[in-house]
């Protein structure tokens, strides 16, 4: 780190022309002047609306500040941003072609190569969105089964079509119709609502719902769903859409030896380039080859190309392992400092996707956040933060030091 | 056209090691083998399952077999593959970031730009799939008016979610509990339907059923879908996944004059690049506004600068007239052979988009396609065919080459 990259990381200057002015714009063209999960409307003002770039484990918004970057673009992001061997098999494939009239080699290549990594994988199928992912292995479990019911924890997020968006506007009562609640690690409360009618199970690796403390799973919570769809003859669904990759080079759920049918995957399959997947065993084969779904980019190479790029260094590089030896000196770090300051933190989560939330509640997260923004580190106050592999001893001493001054400046604050 | 590019696209030798072995490795790890709109399965055995590359009007499966493009990657590329101008502004985005911690400029520039040059629109929003758009369209109706049913007209193509596949494995009657269904073209047949819970009616601008003859928009009936929608108080949407640039550079029913509330787009809107999008009047705002929708790669950058340059390049080369053109030579051409070889065909829809059938049914649409894949050109036998703006003459002399012979062989064959 040079001492010109860390003045950029210092943000004396309130003035933000270029980002106030898209905000402008867009507050005339975009309903609400942004939507979905990167709507930042409800954080702190310092934090910016638009970005202009990124590197490594550096972000850029509009204005020119550089942030580490812990929240890796919400998940995408594994082996940190223009990663170069990602970026040239992408631009290998994308000579060549990506959206042509049929897929390339690419998705054959991928597909067996993820079936490999995965053991519970048997075959797999290619979308565009996590909730395209989640959505079909809906579809298949019912297929497979002839039943209609998804039991899906309280609270948990597994994507934002109209049966699984927290936010019921514009849904209809027939879209949740066929939904059952149960209470993540709580296995009674499991076999509280299930029927006869109940063709899947889907569970988060660990519940990583937004503004909550995070929980690990209890390895008897999951064998006993694992064991409650055996019994049922339902499908167990993992949604990896967060986690893949992140936790285990395979299955989240491999440590613990507990093995769904279906799981739906995104975010980092491919670092940061747009892609899911369906993994599945054979016993959901011939239901997921007796539906139609489709769309017009599912089959484009560009993406499977970065994704075999990524599957390969994730693993020859051991990218888990760095991604949990970063997280944990993060969360010392972190230990440290709040004790140090006298602040009640409690630090949730693997180490990997780890999140921090204040005993004293209000808004003091959001504080604490801003104030790290501020100098030089990009979290989030209410949602799990992301650590890439990409981050070096050098960032995360930055980080280590914006969240040093921050706790500081909560205090001065009076807090 | 040189004769070297003459010589590649005569296919006299059967064998294709490379997509017969593509196919074996991918029926072990895919369901079927493929799935969705781009399974070849139930194709003549000529046509290949796999692409190498592409460039302008030429495509190249994994055999080296080189065939004149009437597919478009069914529909998302217009300007031809590999656009010089497109190709360089997705390479100077992603040099500066595609996936980061929020959106960037391109976003609002291509949400201005898309309020300005398509006349009902006053707001955007953007999405991965066509589905996620005409989803969003629904959700965004029921929002605004409260109401629940959505009018579809039967046989159209909306998507393959569960709400609106084709095929109904694995979904449930909850899924389509909110739909009603009318006669594209046939107003009585919407009065017949409506309810005072009508939230919007969804319709094509033209109609494109696969496997029929295609059904050009009778204006009045245009019309009298935004007088029935004014008189409901509920939203108009136009579905120009497919149309979407093709017909007119602005909405598809611009000429005839009747705006849509709301109308979904994606396919050809970057050019090949994945991108979907939603535009609204401001009568539908507050519920855009008001629901949350959102994926982890809909604000990525590097497709929305490609949509942008695919605008530019749209609107100053004219490329809907220059489609239109071409698809009109190409329409005359196959009257013409049909007339001389003595077959009865139906050449139905706009030229851009053109289809062609034949009287006598069964399977001679097919093995007419088959003879003309041989011959160099790749269209296809039940679905419209797409014009791409890249069709030089020369392309055009091949594929008018390979369906004459094509007739002929038919002729031949004893048909």
């Amino acid at each position: 780190m040079t001492l010109q990259t860390t003045d950029k990381t210092r943000h004396e200057e309130p003035a933000r022309p270029r980002d106030a002015d898209l905000r402008e714009r867009a507050a005339l063209v975009i309903p609400g002047g942004m939507y979905g999960h990167l709507n930042m409307g409800a954080m702190p003002p310092e934090y910016p609306q638009f970005f202009a770039s990124a590197n490594g484990a550096r972000v850029t918004d509009v204005d020119g500040r550089e942030f580490v970057d812990l929240m890796c673009s919400w998940g995408p992001v594994l082996l940190g941003h223009h990663h170069a061997e990602v970026d040239a098999a992408a631009q290998r494939q994308a000579a060549l072609g990506d959206c042509l009239n049929g897929p390339s080699a690419r998705m054959v290549e991928l597909a067996e190569r993820l079936t490999s990594v995965v053991s519970h994988a048997q075959w797999a199928m290619f979308q565009k969105n996590g909730t395209d992912a989640t959505t079909l292995c809906c579809t298949i479990a019912r297929a497979a089964t002839g039943r209609a019911k998804v039991l899906v924890a309280t609270g948990a997020y597994h994507g934002a079509a109209p049966w699984c968006t927290p936010v019921t506007s514009g849904t209809t009562p027939e879209d949740r119709a066929n939904l059952l609640r149960y209470t993540y690690n709580d296995l009674d409360s499991v076999r509280a609502v299930v029927t006869d009618d109940v063709a899947a199970i889907m569970v988060s690796p660990f519940r990583h719902d937004a503004g909550y403390d995070q929980e690990l799973v209890d390895p008897a919570f999951a064998r006993g769903l694992r064991e409650i769809c055996d019994e049922l003859g339902a499908a167990l669904i993992l949604d990896e859409v967060r986690c893949g990759f992140r936790l285990n080079f395979g299955g989240s759920w491999e440590p613990i030896g507990v093995e769904p049918d279906l799981s739906a995957w995104s975010k980092a399959i491919a670092n940061g380039y747009p892609l899911a997947a369906v993994l599945g065993n054979d016993q959901y084969r011939a239901a997921a080859q007796s539906l139609f779904t489709t769309g017009s980019f599912w089959f484009a190479s560009v993406a499977m190309a970065a994704s075999l790029a990524t599957l390969d260094v994730i693993e020859r590089d051991d990218a888990v392992t760095r991604m949990r030896t970063i997280g944990e000196a993060l969360r010392a770090g972190l230990a440290e400092q709040s004790e140090r300051w006298g602040f009640e933190v409690n630090q949730t989560g693997p180490p990997q996707m780890p999140y921090m939330s204040f005993a004293a509640g209000g808004d003091v997260a959001a504080r604490f956040a801003a104030s790290a923004l501020r100098h030089g580190l990009f979290l989030h106050p209410r949602h799990n933060w992301f650590v890439s592999a990409a981050l070096t001893d050098a960032d995360l001493e930055l980080a280590l030091s914006a969240t040093d001054a921050a706790f500081g400046e909560l205090r001065s604050a009076g807090n």
